[in-house]
């Protein structure tokens, strides 16, 4: 019997091998959506990777992930644009409901964060024509602003609505609750990515208290302090009824027995969110 | 001979002993502006510091620090505004430019960021008039998003300008680069507070990529992504001539000797803010 309306991205589960392996896990617990990682489809084979998904029923919530558009030189930011190219492909192939976008931090050496946001612009509109005849939408996820040097310089809703604003029909985001749970204008922007068709997915985990790793101690939903039945509440109440998408980076996480995991996330959906 | 427009928190030297000592260091390298933390005050006593401070011609650019109004309870809230008002007292004694506020986060077991927030309206709202009776202005700082939950559920300079607004007179914020290099909207909040008189500090590091340590892994001034010259041109062309304070807290450099850490405090200051 299929969990209605849970989706699990493979960062939660990586420890669990394969691609065929972490799909069967996930569907002798009833988890028919799942969101991989492009290194996971890499490592059978895209053509393999779609036909488990086709045969299995599977649906993608999203493809993980494209992005990275800023580098410090317009080779380097050409390269991006076409290994997102391939992603696109990947997502298509796969029939993702998106691809979701990390759209990159700083070039090395860099201190421009504001031309760095340029890079992102400029890559995503050579990038969007590609995606639009592909039929993938491109899902800018905003990361919380740790992230900004290094791996996201867009990180508010606002800002990376403003970009899809700026680019038009395809695009639009991926929210995620450990991303944006602080942010102060929150309510006013996923009611407007709601209003305008924007949102493409909502990745939910929590936030833990203490966080002793940046990158790697998301929390198990309900251990952390995140509000999740209000997110979610507002998040339908903008319009958007898709998958909430299981997404835990952690070193807790990621070093117990997948069925553990599972089961621990189906519970949780269940109860939490 | 003195450092003009610059000043030491004494975060980024705290290993260095006792406050008449640490003063003693920064007089030793021509720094006669600093801001200190209340539990070094107390150290020596509230009176024996503000008879060094005094004596020796020290100017605070501000007192570290007030804040933390939620609480569980509405105990521990009115507990907090006792506290805050000692604190205004240590700052008054000392002549501070302002007394910098970190607000709070989440009370125990709270999900509630919203409620966290209006205890912290309310907090500041009581604790006002006796600020301004004594003539120390608040200074919000906005803590980076990282700290939302467990120090300050205010996190965005623009989030914490609407609240000096809402509050009104002898309010204002500290722009600590740390917080809010990342900020989309920087550019015009900072002239914004400017245009309105709100700027009472600001404090620089620089953001080391890749952060280990989400508490104690700030980077020297130089060694990380900040644009600091652009930032200060930034803050004095909306209207802010104060002194620079340097708050670093690093396992690194609080574990070097103090006199090193002073040399390049001066040097970098003089070279790359």
């Amino acid at each position: 019997m299929s969990v209605e309306g849970l989706s699990v991205n493979f960062a939660t589960i990586k420890q669990g091998g394969s691609f065929g392996t972490l799909v069967d896990a996930c569907l002798a617990h009833g988890i028919t959506t799942i969101s991989p990682w492009r290194e996971q489809v890499h490592g059978v084979g895209l053509e393999e990777a779609a036909r488990i998904v086709s045969q299995n029923g599977i649906r993608l919530s999203g493809h993980c992930r494209g992005g990275f558009f800023p580098a410090a030189d317009a080779q380097g930011r050409q390269a991006a644009i076409e290994d997102n190219k391939r992603a696109v492909d990947e997502a298509a192939a796969m029939n993702a409901d998106c691809l979701v976008l990390v759209v990159g931090g700083l070039p090395a050496g860099s201190k421009d964060i504001v031309g760095a946001r340029q890079m992102v612009e400029d890559g995503m509109a050579a990038l969007l024509p590609y995606a639009r005849q592909a039929g993938i939408p491109l899902a800018i996820e905003p990361l919380h602003p740790f992230y900004a040097a290094d791996r996201a310089c867009f990180n508010t809703l606002k800002q990376s609505l403003d970009l899809c604003d700026t680019l038009g029909a395809g695009t639009g985001v991926a929210i995620d609750v450990y991303h944006v749970w602080w942010d102060p204008d929150l309510k006013e922007q996923v009611a407007r990515a709601g209003r305008n068709g924007q949102i493409l997915a909502h990745h939910i985990c929590d936030w833990l208290v203490p966080t002793t790793d940046p990158l790697n101690d998301r929390g198990m939903m309900g251990d952390g302090v995140i509000d999740l039945k209000g997110f979610r509440r507002m998040i339908e109440k903008a319009g958007f009824s898709g998958p909430q998408e299981v997404e835990i980076f952690s070193h807790n996480w990621n070093s117990r027995p997948i069925d553990e995991v599972l089961s621990t996330v189906v519970e949780r959906f269940k109860t939490v969110c």
